[in-house]
Parts: structure tokens; sequence; C-alpha cells
């Protein structure tokens, strides 16, 4: 495998995968058995599948895994671990993307999928706590009769712990917000087990450091996070959806430009390319033109998203797209977002045996025609297949780069672009990660990001996990 | 003075004002003058002027003042007071109001006003970037042509520097959202004097530790504040007003509930208790009701803003409000507004000899009409004057006790007063201060509001300020 400027795909963060394991040896299980009984396992299976996310890193499985029922339980194995030097790893829903959960030092994975309670929903103040297990699907689920409901869509059906500790986003983020926009307060369990609460559960306190802000996007390292207090929406009085095609990239930016600088409070703005609009048609039998197209989505009153779409189809025309077709009926607004919703799937379809790489930057908006326009050139250059989405009401787009991982040699050309993207990214005032988060993926990358300011994440790490157990090599190295 | 269970206001949070002062003599005033030159001052004017905020805590002047002109300054000013370990307090319009600016361990002010340049405006992103002593008003003023604007306003023309380290709010952030949803990156110089840029401009990140929300807030405790992106808004193509009058407190707030609920994106909704209205009535010679009062400024397209005043207009309704009126106009929304504008001068000049004390709580808006009903009743059995004034929306309100500061007695019941209240927001799920920040005034309310949580925010501290010269006996007691 190529050595990557950046990233070295042969070693874990800064751990060599050959490093020495952590000392998890019978009588520490047995000491973890008396804390959550039965509910641990050292079985390869269950090991292996919590020692990897969604992507293309490779497994790297703990020791052992614990299910944990309750915060109290947390605090007694992260008591344990601290006591031994163990390191922890906690586990939502195995989504994430960049290496997140591998066990580069062993240790123990804290798998929190039954914790899975919906502690209270506040619907005079628009807001619930879930424990960090109870997934974003499974909470509007439980909030269908209130006329409430929980925005962040990351794709993923996502735990909400999981979506907190790694700053998720998706799609209507350019209205509501990320999960740092969204969540008011944390239970967190800190490296030598205390708990504590971030914050109160009003919309607004300037009291003290942003406990609640820091933990969001730690990805573990800093924390466990076992509770989370969510802002809720009300479900909007009508919903209208549009798509509309442009011959050329820029136009179809500029039109998202002009949609945002004239206040339209679009819901979900995103851009499929041509490849991705050509995955599209062949894998769900649509005739879309093979063009940069957006794929629009309003929320508010009747009036209101009529006059939103009018608004945004007239801006469209300034800008020569084509094509503009709106629908307000479930059944329309499903059919007409349905190649977006198809388009992961779609783009594997591309290429049958192979699996995907998803890159993800996020650049400022004036520069992001620019920087899709470069990345799709680069892209051909490579003589590599990747269909581009892109949240671009945010300037975040992402590449599936569809890779077959044994090719030692088509790795090195993906790594190379993905490498290319980020820097071209950087130097476009732009983010190596918009919503993904770092894991050990994109360690080096962040250093290329902030410079000095990772050693001020290193203080800090290190002030809060200073035996540094807190799911370790991710982040910061220290 | 009465001793206080929670604050002690012969002292300034853990220092006795009799303690030893820095060491700032001639030899570090040269070593100073060697970098600012002549922009330094001694003069026991300069000094006491530097050593408040607007509030009733009393004055503690800082030993020296330096007027930065650039970070690069800045910079060399800390490394200068790092090496003597000499306390730096930065100083914006000193317009704060719980003793942030108190120099309780003398040191150096540094006044970041010279620093007042619009560094860059970016319209296509929305965002500009400006040095730390540009104030809200002069950045507006920059803006008139572009069609954006900044909304942050805490009713101060306070420097956005300042406003990002307190995390101020105010108004219209039921609509736009607090510093903390506003600030995209910061120019931060360290406590060692290293200078970082705490985020790229990209909308969103999930790039490591936030660094720009932890900064926000943070005070001065952790860093000076050097530069400030800021996300812009377009100037709504419609703005109207509205003002209804409530018998009862409390179906004032269900209308509140009510309209946050429905979706209402209302831009500002702003209560006035029956004083605060008696006290406008006479300071304005206008005719309101002497009754719980709700101001409303919606933002929109024009069908847009009716629309909303309408169902604004049915809901106040709905709970018994009367005497509804709204105004497009920019003269009437402007008369209908004034009662609200004047509100803290009508307040003083209901007993014009005396000082305002500002309150700030904040609670779920569920226990809002319960927290102010609760505290109105105890400001007339303590026998005080304190009209109240509230960011309803956001469940935030103040009382502006008027005081005699050289009377010990009503001091002595204003603070009990104040702590009660506090306690009763904590009891509520509600937090110490929802917008003017901790300061030492609220340095011990904020450990019965985090608990353990005090201890992470001192391990940051820590961690970033090892000597302890950053804004010393604010936020966390070292």
């Amino acid at each position: 495998m190529r050595m990557s400027k950046w990233v070295d795909f042969t070693r874990f963060g800064d751990f060599d995968m050959t490093a020495d394991p952590a000392t998890v040896n019978d009588e520490f299980l047995e000491e973890l058995r008396a804390i959550v009984e039965q509910r641990l396992s050292t079985s390869e299976a269950v090991r292996e599948q919590h020692g990897h996310g969604e992507s293309y890193h490779p497994t790297c499985a703990p020791d052992a895994v614990i299910f944990a029922k309750t915060t109290d339980e947390v605090s007694a194995v992260v008591k344990a671990c601290a006591a031994r030097r163990v390191p922890i790893i906690p586990f939502g829903t195995g989504t994430s993307l960049e290496g997140h959960l591998a066990a580069v030092r062993g240790g123990v994975s804290i798998d929190l999928s039954q914790m899975d309670r919906i502690v209270a929903v506040n619907s005079d103040d628009m807001d619930a706590t879930v424990e960090a297990g109870v997934t974003r699907k499974q909470l509007n689920e439980h909030l269908r009769d209130t006329g409430l409901f929980f925005p962040v869509d990351p794709g993923a059906d996502a735990s909400l712990g999981g979506m907190a500790a790694t700053r998720a986003s998706g799609t209507n983020a350019v209205r509501y917000g990320t999960m740092s926009e969204n969540v008011l307060s944390l239970t967190a369990v800190l490296a030598d087990g205390r708990i504590i609460r971030t914050s109160r559960r009003a919309r607004k306190s300037a009291a003290g450091y942003d406990l609640t802000r820091l933990f969001v996007g730690s990805e573990g390292t800093l924390c466990v996070i076992t509770e989370v207090t969510l802002r809720l929406y009300g479900i909007p009085e009508a919903i209208s959806a549009a798509v509309c095609s442009f011959s050329e990239l820029e136009a179809a930016v500029n039109t998202v430009i002009a949609t945002i600088q004239c206040g339209v409070p679009v819901a979900r703005i995103e851009l499929l390319d041509d490849i991705q609009m050509d995955a599209v048609n062949k894998y769900s039998d649509f005739d879309y033109p093979v063009q940069p197209t957006l794929f629009f989505e309003f929320h508010g009153s009747t009036a209101g998203v009529a006059e939103q779409a009018e608004m945004v189809g007239d801006i469209a025309g300034d800008f020569g797209g084509s094509g503009f077709q709106w629908a307000t009926r479930p059944e329309d607004r499903t059919r007409l977002w349905q190649a977006r919703h198809d388009a992961y799937y779609a783009a594997l379809a591309l290429k049958p045996e192979a699996r995907g790489m998803a890159t993800d930057v996020c650049v400022p908006i004036s520069r992001l025609a620019e920087c899709i326009t470069e990345t799709k050139k680069d892209i051909d250059d490579s003589g590599l297949l990747a269909p581009i989405v892109g949240h671009v009401g945010d300037g975040n787009f992402h590449l599936v780069l569809l890779i077959d991982p044994d090719d030692e040699e088509e790795m090195a050309r993906c790594t190379a672009l993905n490498e290319r993207m980020v820097m071209r990214a950087l130097a476009m005032d732009g983010t190596c990660t918009g919503e993904h988060g770092v894991g050990y993926g994109k360690i080096d990358f962040l250093t290329a990001e902030h410079g000095e300011g990772v050693s001020v994440m290193r203080a800090v790490k290190t002030a809060l996990d200073p035996s540094d157990i807190m799911n370790p090599g991710k982040i910061v190295r220290v």
C-alpha cells in the first residue's frame, strides 16, 4: 500500500496495529461481569462486529463487549477500566465512517444500544431526553402523535448518542442545524467514572464553558455520552418538494446561493451530479436529464411552501434551470425525492462488486462550484468512478468512491484523490470533514486544518482523560 | 453588608480585594511600551474606567491599560504578561454586567476598541470577519448596502469580540440564535501568546473538538478573542410588529408556547409585566393597558409576515389577549415597539435616584409562567420595585431592581431576592444566567448549577491557562 503523505492506512492513528493490547484478563472480565452480569461478550463474532463502522477502514476488534443498561453501569465499567488503564470505546449502531470504533489498543467496547429508553418528552418546551441508544427513527416514531419531530437526519438510522458524539448532520442541516445546534444537554460519564449533566434544559445559557458543545463531536475521547436532551420542532403544516436540472454545475450552485440569500427557509437542498443522476436513472428506471440536478424540500404553511417553491422556481429559471417540477402530495413528493433517497445504492449498483468509500469536505458556498468542478476533473483524470452528492446549502459534498479494498493500486489512487480533495477544501477555507468526523481516518488532516489548534485539543484531552483510555487514537494523538 | 449564602459581595470571586497586586512595575511598563508605543495608560481615570462594567459591582481597576491595534500586538502583550504572571483582562466596550472586567488581582487591561476593522464581508457566503472591537451597530451600518445584517442584539452597542466572549444574545435569539449559533470562527490569543484560528469558514464541520464554542462564553478566561467570523442573514423583505395585552401572565406565556409550537418563525417575542407597562406609559406618555403585554416582530415575505401576524392574532385571541394591534410601516412599527425599546430607561425613571441591578434567569418555557409569578410575589413580599422584561420565546427574563447601592439593607434584600430567583430557576431545570454570563458575580451560582461540571471547567481552565493569568477570578476558581 502506498504511504500517503497525510494518511498512513497501515496504522491506526498513532498506534501500530501490532502494539501490545491492553490487559483484559479473566480477573478483569469477572470484575466487569459483576457489574453487567451476562451482558458481556468475548465471542469473536461480537467483538469483530464492534470493531468497525460502515467504512472501508479495517476491523480492529475490542477484547470484550459489554451491553450497558444504565448510566450507573457505564460509570462502574469506566471506573473499573480506569483502575487498570483499559481503553473504552463507546458503540451506538456502528454506522460511523472514519474508524471511530477501531479498538486500536484493545479494550472494552461499551455497547449502548440497550439504553433505548425515551426518558421524557416535554411537548411545551419542545425537547426530549433520551438514552444514548435510542435511534432517530425510534424517537420520531415515538413522537408521531405529538405533532413534533427531531430533524437531524444523517441517512443511517444512527443512535442519538452516536450522532451527538460525532456531531452528525445530514440533508436538512441547512434549515435545522447540526447536532451542535440541536443538543440542549448531555449526561456524560467522565474518564474517572464521574457522571455529569452538561447543561440545564433552558433554551439558552451563558453559565460557564459550553461543556455540551465541547462533548458534541468529541467521538468518545472525552466521555461516554449516556443521555441526550434534544430540541424538537413542530411538524410543518405543509411540505413540498421540487426538482430542477442545470446544464452547468455552477448554475446549480448559484441557484442555491441566491435561494439562501433571498431568505427562503428551504428545509433541504441536495445536489446530484450527472454521474449520480445517470446511476439513479439506471437504478430506478427514471428518465431525469443526465445533468447536475437540485432537489428541494420546503416546510411551512400551505401558502408558505407554495410561495417558497415559486420563488425558487423563479431563481432557478434566472440561472437557466430547466424542467422545474414541484409537488405537495406525499406520494408525488416521495416519487420526486426517490432519486435522492436511492443515491447511495444507485451509486453502488454502478459497480456491484465494489465497496463505497465516502469522502466528506465542506467549503464556503462561494467556493463550492469551483471545489466540485476541480474535484470532478480530478476524478476523471484518476480514472475512478465517483458520483457526487452534496448537501449544497451547507457547502458540504461527498464522493462515493467505488473501490475494491483488496486492489492496493486502486486504493492508493482513491486515497490520493481524497487527500487532494481535502487539501483543496482546506485551501478554500473549508474543512476536512463536514459531518463524518475524524476518527483515526482523518487524524492527520486535522493537523493540516487546525495547526496549533490541535495542541489546544490535546491539552483538553489530556486534562480530561490523563490516562488516555477514552477511545484512544481518535481525533488527537496523546 | 449581609453575608449571602451564595454570593459574598465583599470579595471578588475567590480573591480578597486587599490581596497582593501583581507586579506591574516601571520595567514591565517599559516592556509593554516597546510593544504598543504610546497606547498605554496608567492614569487613574483610564484605569478606573476599565475596572467596571454597567452593573452594580464595584470598580476594581487594572494597573495599566493598553490599547491594542493588532492580533500580533495582543500576542506580544500576552507573552510579556505570561513571562511575569501578570493578569490580563480583555476589554471591549465595558457593557458587561457581572463584574467581568474587575481586575481582582491587578494586571493589564487589553482594550480592543481600536481593533475596529471590518476584515472581510463575504456576501455569497453570508459571513463577515471583523476585529474584536467592531461593535454590532458598526457592522450593521457597514452592511447596509449588501442586503445582509447581523441579528444578535443584546441591547447595548457592544463589541462583537465582547459579545462572543460573553455568549451574548438578546431580543431576537428566538429566531436567530445566540452568539453560540452565530460565530463561525475566532482568532484567539492563548495564555502563552500563541495565535490560533478556531475553525474554517465552512458552515459546518465535524473536525475535532469545537474550540469555537469552547471559547464563545469563556469571558476572557481561556484566551483573548481578537477576530470573529460571524454568520449574516438576508434583511427580510418585510418586517411587521404586533402588540397584545393579557389580563393574566399565564395567558401571555401560553400564547408564546403555542406560537412557537405552531412553527411561526417569530423574530422577537418580548414580555413586559404590568409594572413595566406602567413605567413605560409614564415615561413615554402611552396609554397601554397596565397588564402583561407581548411585543412581537415578524420577518419574512410580505405575504409571510401577514400570515404570521394573523396566526399569532388568532392564538392570542384564544388565550384571551386583547387589543391586538399590528403594523408594517416602519414608523408604525417603531411607535409600537417604542415601549419595549424604552423599557430600561422607563424602569429607571420610576425611581430616578436609583441604579438598576439586572437579574437574568432562563427556564424551560413550560415553567416560565410559574417562575415569573413566584418571582413577582417575592418582589411584592420584599417591598422592592422591580419591573420585569422577558425574552419569553427563550424562557429568559430580567428584573430591573431599582436600588441604592449605598443602602446596605436594601442591597441585602436585593441580593437575597436574586438568590432566591436563581435557586427557583435552577429547581425548574433552568440556568442562573441566560445571557449575562458569570463574571465573578455568579461564580457561586455556577457551582449550584453545574456541580461536578465545574471541576471539568476548572480542568479545562488549568490546562489552557496553567498560570491563571487570563481574567483570573471569573467563571471558575483555580
